[in-house]
């Protein structure tokens, strides 16, 4: 974990080991919220295995949380679906010893390879300097969680209850995000897209665990060097669900990820 | 195909025959576009088999598609994963006799058991009253495609490009979508979120096949009887993809399905 070179520590904690036809790898206590482990870095690690059977980065992965992970050692089993083209189709599951915690299904590519901006009807959201925004530092309280001192995430003012106490009245999140002395790759994306706390914490609603159902992202190109600007935000809440989007750009003012989610509504 | 008694075409054309632990089904001909089966049609199918062995709805469904679906039979295995206290999470595949078409990862759960609206901040498009809107036929051309003559799609005038072919410029398409003298239920939902036409279509962009790497689709409720109001856009078009995201509510105004696809930009 202090052993930091040529990767920091996202790249360590999600690195997977191949044996024979299934990987191995550990799932860190650092990356966790309330003792379960972020879905996204569950996704990233199991991303990796998928990107070892298949190419090299996820470019659309869908992943269904089945229970939640906790430290310790996990499998990922890859299977090729069909190896196209442009694209492989892989699914993987991702277990404990005890039990199974993700199914997936993905397809891979080399997005190096893409081509670039024809269309884009969208603006990154509009944010003050990641100095004049609010960095988020875990609490020994467990919110925010420790996942937070992994990360470099800075909300912006308005939309920070997680730190402020206020609800801002709307289920949005808009902030930086890096990870410190690291590259972010696609599969510090598969992070990224599910890292920001639950826009419904600042809906007024009660603030509890809010379990995704399913999370996938596509990730839309590699990110230059530096902060991504971020964005997540829900329009419905029914049915005891809630879809939370994401909207993902580099420094350079590119988008290089999407995701949607189904979460749970908490019931307290 | 003439019969319709209790139940309209789609229902019959979309049917599953249990066989052992596999389903078979046959792709008629008058869903397709271009010689090719819709992709929201066969995703229906697929999910008729998976909801035979977990739970009876779809509420989140994502689908990889590996080659396009001509008419003749299929064959659909599907495995569950898990079945957990609300939802059952169900993997499957869809094969024609030559090939493996569709490759697909749900949870699946009774729709008839969720509870109201809670927060909403969207609004159904705002549409002229279906006779002013322009319907949607095909043409022998083969553009709009047969699979018109079994909707009854309504579109915007504004963004009639498929029949005025005058394109608006934006990557939208909003119209009014039924089943003649079917129910809409979720499975028929699998179908309304992929039967728009290409929004890129009313880009400046030539018209082309634009085939869907990934669909992915969440049902959020039970349809009241009558027309859906469905609304989808493009935002990104860049490194050779797009995303389509779509919104349906029913006649009462209410959510009842989202998507989202990740889509090849043509290459013309």
């Amino acid at each position: 974990m202090g052993q930091v070179g040529k990767h920091g520590s996202f790249f360590l904690d999600s690195a997977v080991e191949r044996s024979g036809s299934v990987y191995n790898a550990t799932v860190h206590e650092a990356w966790g919220i309330a003792g379960n482990a972020n879905g996204g870095y569950l996704m990233a690690i199991a991303a990796r295995a998928m990107a070892g059977v298949s190419r090299p980065h996820p470019v659309s992965l869908t992943a269904h949380f089945l229970a939640p992970g906790t430290p310790g050692p996990v499998t990922i089993r890859p299977q090729v679906i069909k190896a196209g083209h442009r694209f492989t189709t892989v699914r993987a599951s991702l277990s404990s010893e005890e039990r199974q915690l993700v199914e997936l299904l993905g397809s891979f590519s080399d997005l190096a390879d893409v081509e670039g901006p024809v269309h884009i009807d969208a603006a990154p959201p509009d944010l003050p300097a990641p100095e004049d925004c609010i960095r988020v530092v875990p609490d020994p309280s467990g919110f925010p969680p420790p996942l937070m001192s992994k990360v470099d995430m800075r909300l912006h003012p308005e939309d920070s209850v997680f730190v402020t106490g206020r609800p801002s009245g709307r289920p949005l999140y808009r902030g930086w995000f890096r990870l410190p002395g690291e590259t972010m790759d696609p599969f510090g994306m598969l992070l990224a897209v599910d890292a920001f706390p639950p826009t419904i914490f600042n809906a007024h609603l009660p603030i509890a665990w809010t379990p995704t159902l399913e999370l996938t992202a596509h990730v839309r190109g590699l990110s230059e060097p530096g902060w991504l600007r971020c964005r997540f935000s829900t329009r419905f809440i029914s049915g005891g669900m809630l879809e939370e989007d994401g909207d993902i750009w580099d420094e350079s003012g590119r988008l290089v990820a999407q995701s949607r989610q189904l979460a749970l509504q908490p019931r307290v």
